[in-house]
């Protein structure tokens, strides 16, 4: 069976980057949220993409920007897109797991991949190095005043919870959920991944010793 | 600076074997609740022996068997007596923290040893697992069933909460409280503690890469 990793992540704890160095320092394939959504949107229209992203192991950051699925608003219809985007990506995660060794950030992988026994990470990191991570990292947030950017990642963290209690019936973050949570505010995510692909090549979900 | 580790934890989900492990995989001095309170509570009564522990690093585990202090029922009395031992053991922990590298399991290290900025962990199992390893762990555990045990698990994790809780004022379990939680239901617990030992060595809090 392959190793899978899934990392889910609060807004802005830098979920992203500890993913892409982990998958970097194992030689894993790398998809993120984006990526899988873009692929479950285009699957109807373009079998062909899809397959050629499915037989390359993706190790580079594809620049599709795509819509975020939830922020369309156009009343029920909404679930049904949603849904069926979602019955979608559980397709295509699956089969990225049977494909290769791979991290996967956020899209429930965590639940929807379960039946790999994925390790589980979840990210998390207090609101100041939040907020200072959005501002480095995006260019319309420069201008952004705190308020407005703590604003928006708490709304962008209730839709991924939402998000994440529709089609889990979990509760997203809740740590009985993950394997490992990592507190980003103070850590050197580069350090830890080196670490966690130690614990990995060496397989970390053994039975601990009684 | 000394390298502090501390390690919160549910009962029974292994966080002892996992302070052990690390402290053993680093060469730290290793401290278990059990080791600090008894500290605490004797060092009115024997200064020299205090003194003693203070001076070796405490690799062996001592076989001090003490009364868990919280349970004393003696209304306001317990107050006092716990109050008294509390500031003890604060002075006692930061003793040891100045005194070298160590681990301290319990005894809510991660906030009276906040000044020294350390490493801090939370462990976490699901019940079943806690329920097998109190059973593996304790004779008298042996012949209980596991809604006895059950039910024993939660009085303590109850009384940790409410401990911690009224020293901190903060919630026990918090991830925002931890640096790193590891759920040590499936995990192999020795290999985690030596790919941490590794993140240890490279001195895991920097500001993570913007």
């Amino acid at each position: 069976m392959n190793k899978i990793i899934t990392i889910g992540r609060e807004f802005g704890s830098g979920g992203r980057e500890f993913g892409k160095h982990l998958a970097e320092e194992l030689g894993f394939a790398y998809y993120d949220e984006e990526i899988v959504s873009a692929i479950a949107r285009r699957s109807e229209l373009a079998e062909s993409y899809v397959s050629q992203v499915l037989e390359h192991r993706i190790q580079t950051y594809y620049p599709i920007t795509v819509a975020n699925t939830l922020s369309l608003h156009h009343g029920d219809a909404v679930y049904a897109v949603t849904g069926s985007i979602y019955a979608a990506q559980t397709e295509i995660l699956r089969e990225m797991a049977e494909k290769s060794d791979c991290v996967i950030v956020g899209r429930c992988g965590d639940y929807i991949l379960s039946q790999f026994q994925p390790l589980r990470f979840f990210l998390y990191a207090d609101m100041p190095s939040r907020i200072a991570r959005c501002r480095a990292k995006g260019e319309d947030n420069r201008s952004r005043t705190d308020r407005e950017l703590e604003r928006n990642i708490r709304s962008v963290d209730r839709s991924r919870a939402q998000y994440y209690r529709f089609y889990t019936g979990q509760a997203w973050g809740d740590r009985h959920n993950y394997d490992i949570c990592l507190n980003a505010t103070n850590l050197n995510l580069k350090a830890a991944a080196q670490a966690i692909a130690i614990l990995v090549r060496r397989g970390p979900l053994e039975q601990p010793e009684q």
